[in-house]
């Protein structure tokens, strides 16, 4: 299995500290009345770059190889990350090239290109998505910054969870986003090290639900055609991250996209934060009571805040 | 000149630490590179209740003479203050009654009885409004909760620029929202005892100027029709409020509802908080370079979050 250890994410931090902001937990006596439990978020939708992305990809960056820095670095993504490692290797000074599909939205590209990220762009395939980045990987001799499947990003991720735990010591639960599994995983590595009694739960949405059909067939199973208003959970978990999550979480359940509308637009009034639909997944099977926690402290993970506000995606 | 000094205000932190949130300090270097200056957003959308308003008037009802308690409270607001009075009243098992215009929107009279508030609805002129208060206050005995024109409310507004200068002590410039005055008589308090160089500068909206015209006059100016989409900022300011601002502030400016609309869209965009008209004026005149402080550190009181989302009033 997948060696990430608490020490691993503590030296992350070591690694990351005073670039990434250490976001603040909020709480709210009214969400925790409609909730019939006890929340705290974790806000990394204030996170640089919007999203937890940042933290992984910095410690990814400020891992590597000192004669491979020069080369820069690779990945392909359509949304956070890309944006994480192109901020991450502009602060570093390094060049960074992201490999988004040619139907990539407006939106993205621009926060891409605003950390100075130069974009190739593919068919929009998962296949034609890896094989770009492998053959611009091998032209250019740039590292691999992967989404999640590399202990780097999700040593990186884990610093979230850690921050989270170290505030609020006494949580009963934890509850993260599932889509590639990088954060889960790691939150799920964080809770077993520090409080090995702390229920650790995952969210993913019912379109992309692949990671609870693999945690049932005891293999990963792709989902046929994922599709989800969570545009940042559409990923097949990984093979790295999978074996973790089947040793160290608890459970995974899936929210409707309607589901997760109405926990955006209760944040958005309620908290007073803008989390996208990614980010609202945990909320969402809190709120509708999906995980069983009443009267439970329960730590949630807001993982990210990036909404295109020309086309809002919360309940109207 | 009222007598409001940091020693009431460090009191005021006394009597309600723990009911009401230590609000975060926001940093962002895209708002940074944006308005050429190093930006500490001091976060009381995330306040309790949604607003500062939360400090003065819990403050107030933990100030009142025991034999008073029983009998409870009364106000005249529209707005945040309606809300926090309900609040603070029902978290020391008072009774709360809020004279309302009979014209106030549903959403705002919503969040009153949110909180236990008992509504009396009035004409909505401003005459009105005191005149009905006053009857209530002698019917039943209720303690009038001011808004913003008494010192026990002035001393919690405080508390919020006390925690900002704790937090970040080497700040250039500190600038607050100018409605009734509290907030900004407060803050410039604070602001003199703690650091007599820091430059205290207060925003109102041009259709509500009224602070403005009477540091100009020298004597309190009322506006002939005060409007703004800022709701929150209409009140002439305060005979008490008025003369620490003359003696404490340093410069009132104005901006338009153009530029509080660009403003929220912004906060929303880039710092994913939902900042409501009136709490959105400091940033507006920062971004729209009204404040001359290129380069400075600048510590901004966004000061509530309440808006109706069903008729959103950011740019669009």
């Amino acid at each position: 299995m997948c060696a990430v250890t608490l020490e691993d994410i503590r030296q992350a931090r070591r690694r990351i500290d005073g670039s990434v902001h250490r976001t603040p937990v909020l709480t709210s006596r009214r969400l925790d009345e409609l909730a019939g439990a006890r929340l705290f978020f974790k806000c990394e939708n204030l996170q640089a770059t919007g999203s937890f992305k940042a933290r992984g990809a910095l410690n990814t960056v400020r891992s590597l190889d000192p004669a491979a820095r020069p080369r820069g670095v690779v990945t392909h993504s359509s949304g956070n990350h890309a944006a994480a490692v192109s901020w991450a290797a502009a602060l570093e000074g390094l060049p960074a090239t992201v490999v988004m599909p040619r139907t990539a939205n407006a939106f993205k590209m621009a926060a891409v290109r605003r950390y100075g990220g130069r974009i190739v762009t593919c068919e929009p395939t998962h296949a034609a998505r890896e094989a770009t980045a492998e053959r611009l990987r091998q032209e250019t001799g740039a590292s691999l910054v992967h989404p999640f499947n590399d202990e780097r990003v999700m040593a990186g991720q884990g610093t979230a969870a850690l921050e989270l735990l170290e505030e609020v010591p006494d949580l009963d639960a934890v509850v993260a986003p599932c889509g590639g599994g990088g954060l889960l995983a790691a939150t799920a590595t964080v809770a077993r090290a520090l409080r090995p009694g702390l229920l650790v739960l995952g969210v993913e949405p019912a379109g992309a639900a692949d990671t609870i059909a693999s945690l049932a067939a005891g293999v990963r199973q792709a989902v046929a055609q994922p599709a989800s208003v969570a545009d940042g959970l559409l990923a097949l978990v990984g093979d790295l991250t999978f074996p973790v999550i089947q040793a160290r979480v608890d459970r995974v359940v899936a929210v409707t996209d309607g589901e997760i509308r109405a926990a955006m637009r209760r944040l958005l009034d309620i908290l007073k934060l803008v989390v996208e639909p990614a980010g609202s997944v945990g909320y969402a099977a809190v709120a509708e009571g999906r995980l069983s926690l009443g009267g439970q402290r329960v730590g949630i993970l807001l993982s990210g805040g990036n909404v295109d506000l020309d086309a809002p995606p919360w309940q109207p």
